[in-house]
């Protein structure tokens, strides 16, 4: 019964964006135009309602659960914002640019493509032009000879009003958490320490954009920047909660490529003692494993001082293990006072918070910079899976785009109306679920396999005489019948109750 | 008892501003640095909880009642996107310089006010030129000649790459949705009519930005373009469940500036016998009602030619009463095939769909473009009060950014340890609760009061004998006791079940 030449396993990444571009999940922006720039992407209807999904579990699970406060703000931000930050001077790339056809290249990624060395991005242009020299690198384009070698901004400038005042699109989300800071110490009544949330767009002018939602030119971020003071003690009692959960740590001087289990407990040894850093991490790590990332193949990998950004003393990634090799998801930063310091300097305000009995403190940051797209592709690729004969994306049922489908087991008559009636009242009752009735039901649960829907619900016959439908389960497939009555509830346990991912994910 | 120098009634605009920059509802972007150019605003966590609020009702009443499909696009777009939109040559607003002091100001807006006479915005330069020679008119800031009159285009304009590719931040969501429609109906079986959204940013260049969240340069838009046959008759069962809905319209030939309230079924006359039109209206007046707006304060105002925006052919405005005069929430569009016909002119691609036994098709297109800001100001003018001795935020409980707080009576021993587990209990079922330990009671009621939390519940010295907690609702302060078991569903009821606007909106 089933096509010899089918094969089972785990989708690649060409596959993978198969699915992406054809079920709805994301596509090129502006796609009907050749003209349109690489490194911008949409969501479809189905990557929305998982983008949903997933911004619904962090807003549980690290944002409400610790008390910290969600704010919104522009993404265009005036030029002394980044003068302060520093991303006017140091968020670069290193450029040149053919004297003969005008191609513009990375410095960097070209001369260690040519040359096989390890090129560190930050040289001095000076640096690079010898570089290009020794090895006499020309335009891979028409050969022509280089210009002198460039820092390329990677912010994308803006002109505000009829002065056209400079202003830029952010590159993170957190400096307008930073700028906003004074204001919402002094409103919000802000005890540290104290954690403050923001879902929003970043951009980075990328000169080579790639992999779909891997390195995007308009990215989201999710970022929460921690303020608290260096001097004061933890909270016992909120360290206590998370002492026992385990995180895969890679040290630097470990000297393995291994990463090695810890308790949050242990693991505070290697954040310098800062138990706040181990409390975090601790928190992000539960987050990743109730949407769906199994432990195993995540762990935080600490940052050599010429790999960390500019503002940050101490820093790990957050990575996932993908069917294209270890994926940086959150990039988590102790920023220090860095922002708050030069924010203070240029704006000449004091930007110091009363801390209790600790006096006038300026406060700390640690960062957990989230890549929400990075994060959905992840999941796509942890969970996209072909079997013998169906694509079935096996995502848990909280991030799945649509909980449950409803299928007429015929589209007329009563048990048309009663389907309908049916999804109607799921509708109302803001459970996001799908109605089908084209095409045979086997044909339907395939339709539902390959976006990920948890549940099929179909009314038949039997439905008319005792008002039960079946209920069939997309990764065992089995089916049970079930009161209609009941399936408000039913679904809600299913989606509430996180499955056990042992069974499920790709290897 | 009372202050008798207090007045009561509803707040000012400026008593509306000073609420939100004191209790984080929103605030100007940057606000540190006295660089930040004006039109730009924050949402704090108060304003943007309840703009969540609004936004999931939004999703919850016209997207999935809809069946609409929601994307979620790029803010930057290539330049051929705009040519082909008509924003380029259009979106423009007539600007003078004066030649001394090189202020730019807007020509219209300045000969109008200098001359009392009514000038349109689209007058060619020549025509600006002569009015200016006419009246004598000169710089108001140093009396300097003005140079000639020119367009200033309100797109913000980004390079893109290495090569600086012309792009733009869209000034609406809607064109995301026009370039991605081929996409869309090739891959999601789309049948007509079909409602696609999508909620997002926007900007607009203002030259004169105002009044906070009525003029800003970056706004937030939910918009719905509805795609349709036009030569297809609407279904009459969907038509049938809306057609009592009543809709006050002000009709460009009425005669009257009072607006006249009539059924859906009534209206269809005035949009050309359009049923469509009338059933998209009714969805979004029972939106808004649904939100708080009381009928009486709205009205659908139909534009005269000269009023409507370029690409449309028949346009009204939904409009609301706000102590600072009517205000414009939607602009409600026909926008015919304008659109799908440039898109598909510029981008070679054919962009019709097949209607079933209709044939193919290039749909026109019917759109809600709703100014989430506006509307959430909106809000808070309808709902801020003074009384006697309390300011009070009468928001629904569907929109409040908080739906309860817990209080402990004293914040130590067993009634804060129960306290604050009641409090983690309603946070893991997803309500938005505030916890208060400061202070005494009235007074923790009031902040309560001020940014419109409807439910406070205190935990006291009984609680510990019988498990029981006062509720006290906000409009009435009056208290019962209940059961703390049955919090979650009593707050859900209560959350869910519309409040009757009638005593409680400012008149």
């Amino acid at each position: 019964m089933t096509t010899p030449e089918r094969r089972v396993g785990r989708a690649t990444y060409e596959e993978l964006l198969r699915l992406s571009l054809e079920r709805g999940f994301f596509f090129p922006s502006a796609e009907i135009y050749n003209e349109a720039p690489a490194g911008f992407w949409e969501y479809g209807p189905t990557g929305l309602l998982m983008r949903n999904n997933f911004a619904r579990e962090w807003r549980r699970r690290i944002v409400r659960k610790d008390d910290m406060l969600e704010i919104d703000g522009s993404v265009i931000l005036p030029r002394i914002v980044f003068e302060a930050s520093g991303h006017l001077s140091s968020l670069v790339d290193p450029i040149v640019q053919c004297t003969k056809c005008g191609t513009r290249i990375r410095a960097d990624k070209y001369i260690s493509e040519k040359t096989g060395l390890q090129i560190d991005e930050r040289l001095s242009p000076e640096e690079f032009q010898s570089l290009i020299s020794k090895y006499d690198l020309h335009c891979p384009k028409c050969g022509g000879d280089f210009g002198k070698p460039t820092k390329f901004n990677m912010m994308f400038r803006v002109g505000v009003g009829a002065e056209d005042a400079d202003s830029y699109l952010r590159p993170e989300t957190a400096q307008s958490i930073f700028v906003d800071f004074a204001r919402l110490s002094k409103t919000m009544r802000i005890k540290l320490p104290k954690g403050i949330a923001q879902l929003g767009r970043s951009f980075r002018n990328e000169i080579a954009p790639r992999q779909a939602l891997i390195r995007l030119r308009e990215l989201l971020q999710a970022e929460v920047e921690v303020f608290f003071n260096p001097a004061a003690k933890f909270d016992p009692g909120r360290f206590e909660k998370i002492k026992e959960v385990r995180l895969n740590i890679l040290a630097q001087n470990s000297g393995s490529s291994q990463s090695k289990s810890q308790t949050a407990s242990e693991a505070v040894l290697l954040f310098g003692g800062m138990e706040i850093i181990s409390y975090y991490f601790a928190l992000l790590q539960e987050f990743y494993e109730a949407c769906g990332f199994p432990k195993e193949k995540t762990r935080f990998r600490e940052l050599s001082a010429a790999d960390r950004a500019f503002y940050t003393t101490s820093a790990f990634d957050f990575e996932v293990e993908t069917s294209i090799g270890w994926l940086e998801l959150v990039a988590c930063n102790y920023r220090t006072d860095y922002d708050l310091k030069n924010h203070s300097k240029f704006s000449k305000k004091d930007l110091q918070v009363v801390d209790g009995e600790n006096g006038k403190v300026l406060p700390h940051v640690i960062e957990l910079s989230l890549g929400v797209d990075r994060s959905l592709f992840s999941l796509l690729d942890l969970y996209f899976y072909h079997e013998q004969d169906r694509d079935v994306l096996r995502l848990q049922p909280n991030i799945a785009p649509y909980l449950a489908a409803i299928f007429p087991l015929i589209s007329k008559g009563e048990i048309e109306s009663k389907a309908i009636s049916l999804y109607e009242n799921l509708k109302l009752e803001d459970f996001q679920t799908f109605y089908d009735d084209s095409g045979n039901i086997g044909r339907r649960y395939r339709r539902m396999d390959e976006i990920g829907t948890p549940y099929c619900i179909t009314v038949d016959h039997q439905s008319l005489e005792d008002d039960t439908v079946t209920l069939r389960e997309r990764d065992s497939m089995g089916q049970t019948r079930i009161k209609i009555s009941e399936i408000p509830e039913k679904l809600r346990t299913l989606r509430d109750q996180r499955n056990e991912p042992e069974v499920q994910y790709n290897r």
